[in-house]
């Protein structure tokens, strides 16, 4: 792990607020990019100075135009390079040279590129930044645009359109960042969040990252207090510290991220590989990463923008429980709520009488009010959707208000403008407003300015609404990593590859975890004697590195009674290993163990994030029931205990068909004691296998029947 | 089962298509419903005569209006109502005597009222439909709008636009057509669909169903072949015949049904209950008989306008097959793409060499051609979107081609129109497109006149591409059921409740199913006897009618082996029976199962659809592996085997681990002739099941070792 004083803590501020800077390859020639990225900047009233670098033109969009940065006369804060890829680390070299602070670089042509040319183009502007202790944004990126100062150094046809960088007038929302590897998408996202009256402050786009990374900007803008919402488009996180340095603040700020990963499916990976040159990494590693730090993972565009939404517009306030109440006008469209609530975790609880009184007395004969609450078109037109908001935000037990409403017309919601900013004040629970028909723009207007993301997709309203719950538990639970220190490498992990089973069961016996009894017999008379220190049966399994499964090559003999058997067994196990001609040390005697829940429980270290534990369904089970969890090492007990909870295996360790409930305790305890063994011999353990654990009856522990370590 | 004779087959021209009609309740009153009714139709250009009946003005929205329906000279078709409740019944009174063909009722308060009075008014309704023949759609509904004649005898805001009735000019969509019993959300996914360009035919909203159903509306629509398309919002169904007569005819003739169905959750159900008094019914036999008739559910409205999108649009040209060859300018979008891809359940295979040749010769150094194809923003500019859709539909094993654009500008679509309209004159593979940034009206014109559809939402895409591979498969596999005549309840089955185990083992064994061998034992003498004829060790089972749980009150053991064990188990078993005053007619002696795959088949009886049958996992598994799949009765061995291969027991029956392969074959068929056994009996069988099944190795068939039979 890289400490965090050995961290690039870098000032973003030449960059997103320069007063004067220069545009490197500035043309125009508005066919290309060079020449529409000056023109897309110009539709905006931007405050700083542009100085273009032309090797060609005395004076481009209207300015005097320099043949390079070191011309230019006075200061220069940052550049923007959109040059041809060959000419860019000489245009560094000349920033560098002008005590330039900053620049981003558009071109491309570097390590996306499937040519070790572009690789080695790549790693010469990566020396560059680290010598000259400039900051490089890119290559291959689309610039960026900082919303406030309305200055946006880029091509992106989203912001190429007046009044692309105002804010939305009026509308409450809190401020979203966008940072994206990806130029394209991460522009869109500003682009679909405008119509909504998403306020934005900034979108930047990093795309091969050579130095600066996407997290160093949530870090600044965290620090610096410039958002209060992320949405990030990422293909890979390139230095965990970085990430978790940075993550973490964001969450203590209670500064929600949004992230969009990429490269989930092998496709997926592939895209990214040669896209941005960023090996993407297992997903499993990142989604134990993101839950650790509460970052709330985006599938598709539009849920990236109204999870954001909800959190921007509610700010903290956050739901104190799963259960929500919903209201509508449209019999329908309620119930369509109250399916996608349930299928985004959300409870749809039978209100409380005292609430659902109060609510009836204002619902016609064929209204309803058990929740969801039918108010009918009557009942709305009565209350407005503020009065309703009102009645039910007070029921007990619930912890947001969803609010169905066609907003088709906007004459109801224009008319509640001041109620609606009232209960906005009022409530200390989020509401959330669905249209179920494409909502007129006044209405947009009329909730957002008093406070209410509206939705026009009920499972991206409901989801959010989980995503603030959810938000609210992990960043209360979360605990930063107590740093384990390094252990030297014991003799016992001197050679790389897998030990064989009875070394790793020995080693992990000494460090206190509860392997089944057993021991090493090179002898029938040995074996003999082993399985008669064991009470009942064991089982008998030949021994050697390199031996996976053991099952396959019949070298494993279960439920193995009295001394005759015993000794048949250990012959016949040997003759076995010779026939195929595996070197065997001799056959573990081992107790057979009592019965219990099957678990798997495994470390591996992820090439990014370091240790790792995974924890799931053993047995037949791991076959099935697709539902490992994992999370970064160290973890708490309350971590490994939540962990569990949120696994299928909770129900199977609470006993299932009559069974006994199984040792949760001791199997918490076993994942933490891993967990800490393998961080401290993280720099020479590979991987360590507990498979299966067997979960005895509460009280009664673990008994880990097979063990694999990897060394590394 | 309704036999297909009894259906109604009502003909819906006199209600869609009128020559004359009566708005009953007309008024000049915009503040009210009735008011805005005659003000929204008259926004549109239709061809019938309108005319008005009140009984206070003489005149209504400039045309001459009557006291009641009788009163007016000549014939009428149909009649809107929207008058109060109580009154609604001598109307219909009023429209029968004077001939009127078809009424649809707008007014509310009726079954969707938790009073008798509502319920009771409805039940007038549907007796007055019943004896005069009238077609009668509602009460509680939205009226409906023909786009085809421009006529909307609604006050849906959705219609109440200039040109909301006009087609989308130039739009090469198939026709659409909305059946909703929701009127706010049916007429939603016009509004949504207008602006992806869908061509919609009809909104039909059905309110209560006090008569008609949405399937005999879907039924005619295929008959007169007025739609190609369907999208449903149900609460249910009513006539299980109605929708299995109506989605065979849609299924045959090629016209996909696009399906939302609310009541999954709890809280949905009881929205459904008290909204359009609709009983949601268990939504296991809902996706049960969607899956049969290739109807595809979805779950929000952009997704079923969206899958609309791609039927009609796409029309004939299904997937061959679930690989999809996905290109783009961005790479981080087509990364994106293929994440999603996935997750709809597509593969993104690397392309073969050929097409991949074919595509680098166009691509710079930093695209790829893998898959995601990364064409740059070079060559899309080059090329076109229309030149690399022509690159890959040549693809070998590709089914189809998933373009990721950004539409933000519509420079590049736009100069490709005529390329665009060849390229998908040619293809005869699918084609999608997705932009990631919000695309520009004209760019969705040159799209969607060229005949593609363009999504925003990329796993709405990818669904859609899936879905009508999907919907390919089912329609070539569709099979309707061979009738079985209903069997004479034997006497075994005479008193209701559940049978003893032995009687259901008994009875089922007598019906060819392969019980584990065994029999019922009265005195300890009788079950060392019975024991002596099993090979083995034996199970003991406590017999009881009403005993579920055996296991729970003790009245079970295992692995007894030997005529001590055997008779001193029997006296320990009746011993507990006795002291927990349970009425045993014995002891079950059963042989123990061969080891093998734990499957639980069952079947019940679904309300509205009739026998269905349900297989899943055993065991453990059965806790813990949510997923059992469900089918209507009977079942074909074909249609059998193909359930099978979409649950994970799959995987499970093909070997796991080394162990061996199941006797696959022999489940189908057990499935098979249990179905058919429950269909014959379906009059007084409530219920079997059979868990666990145990499935032997391949070629030694299944054993049932529990049985469980409710007669009804």
């Amino acid at each position: 792990m890289t400490g965090a004083s050995d961290l690039p803590q870098r000032d973003f501020g030449a960059l997103l607020q320069p007063r004067r800077f220069a545009v490197v390859g500035a043309s125009d020639d508005m066919s290309s990019l060079r020449g529409r990225l000056i023109a897309v900047m110009d539709r905006h009233d931007f405050a700083a100075e542009l100085i273009p670098i032309s090797r060609s033109a005395a004076e481009v969009a209207g300015r005097k135009a320099y043949a390079s940065v070191s011309e230019v006369p006075g200061d220069v804060d940052m550049a923007i390079i959109i040059v041809p890829a060959p000419h860019v680390p000489a245009v560094l070299d000349d920033c560098a040279a002008k005590g330039v602070k900053a620049a981003q670089i558009i071109t491309s042509g570097f390590a996306e590129e499937s040519s070790a040319g572009g690789r080695d183009l790549q790693a010469e502007i990566a020396a560059i930044a680290a010598r000259s202790g400039m900051l490089i944004i890119g290559p291959n990126s689309e610039g960026f645009a900082n919303l406030q100062s309305k200055l946006a150094p880029t091509f992106s046809p989203v912001v190429d359109l007046d009044g692309a960088l105002d804010p939305p007038a009026g509308s409450r929302s809190g401020r979203v960042a966008v940072i994206g590897q990806s130029g394209g998408v991460g522009f869109s996202f500003l682009d679909q969040g405008r119509a909504k009256r998403l306020r934005f402050s900034h979108v930047v786009t990093t795309g091969n990252e050579a130095q600066v990374e996407s997290f160093e900007l949530v870090e600044w803008l965290v620090d610096q207090d410039e958002a209060d919402v992320f949405i990030l488009f990422l293909e890979n996180v390139k230095t965990a510290a970085v990430f978790r340095r940075a993550a973490e603040k964001a969450l203590r700020a209670g500064k929600p991220i949004i992230a969009v990963k990429v490269g989930k499916s092998a496709a997926g990976e592939r895209a990214a590989l040669s896209h941005t040159a960023a090996l993407a990494g297992a997903h499993g590693s990142y989604r134990a990463m993101f839950r650790h730090y509460a970052i709330i993972e985006a599938e598709t565009p539009e849920q990236a923008v109204d999870l954001a939404a909800g959190f921007a517009f509610m700010g903290d306030l956050l739901p104190a429980n799963a259960s929500t109440a919903i209201f509508t006008a449209s019999g329908g469209a309620g119930g369509w709520m109250a399916d996608n609530a349930a299928a985004a975790g959300l409870d749809v609880p039978v209100l409380d009488a005292a609430t659902r009184r109060s609510v009836d007395a204002h619902l016609p004969a064929y209204g309803s009010s058990h929740n969801p609450v039918d108010a009918t078109a009557q009942a709305i037109h009565h209350l407005g959707y503020a009065g309703l908001v009102e009645l039910l935000r007070h029921a007990p037990g619930i912890g947001s208000v969803i609010a169905v409403a066609s907003a088709r017309l906007p004459g109801r919601i224009e008319e509640d403008r001041s109620a609606l900013q009232a209960v906005r004040a009022a409530t200390d629970k989020p509401v959330f407003f669905w249209s179920y028909t494409v909502p007129h723009p006044t209405a947009v207007e009329v909730l957002t300015s008093s406070g209410f993301p509206l939705f026009t997709n009920p499972l991206n309203c409901a989801a959010a609404a989980r995503a603030l719950y959810d938000y609210g538990c992990r960043r209360k639970a979360f605990q930063s990593a107590v740093p384990v220190p390094p252990v030297a490498r014991p003799a016992a992990l001197t050679d790389p590859g897998p030990l064989a089973e009875y070394q790793a069961h020995d080693w992990l016996r000494q460090h206190g975890l509860a392997i089944a009894e057993g021991s090493l017999a090179r002898t029938a008379d040995a074996a003999v004697a082993a399985a008669a220190k064991i009470d009942g049966a064991v089982a008998l399994k030949g021994q050697a590195r390199d031996l996976a499964h053991k099952s396959d090559v019949g070298l494993l003999a279960l439920n193995v009674i009295g001394d005759v058997a015993v000794s048949r067994q250990f012959e016949k196990l040997m003759q076995t290993a010779d026939a195929a001609a595996i070197q065997v040390d001799g056959v573990l005697v081992q107790a057979m163990a009592a019965p219990g829940v099957e678990v798997i429980v495994g470390v591996y270290r992820d090439p990014t994030f370091g240790p790792m534990v995974t924890v799931g369904p053993g047995g037949v089970l791991a076959e099935l029931v697709d539902d490992t969890r994992t999370a970064p090492l160290p973890i708490s007990p309350a971590d490994a205990a939540a962990l569990l909870a949120e696994s299928r295996l909770a129900d199977l360790l609470a006993g299932y068909r009559g069974q006994p409930a199984a040792d949760r305790a001791a199997l918490i305890q076993l994942i933490v004691d891993l967990g800490t063994l393998a961080v401290g011999h993280r720099d020479h353990l590979a991987e360590i296998d507990l498979n299966p654990v067997i979960v005895h009856a509460d009280g009664a522990g673990v008994t880990v029947v097979d063990a694999l370590i990897v060394v590394d």
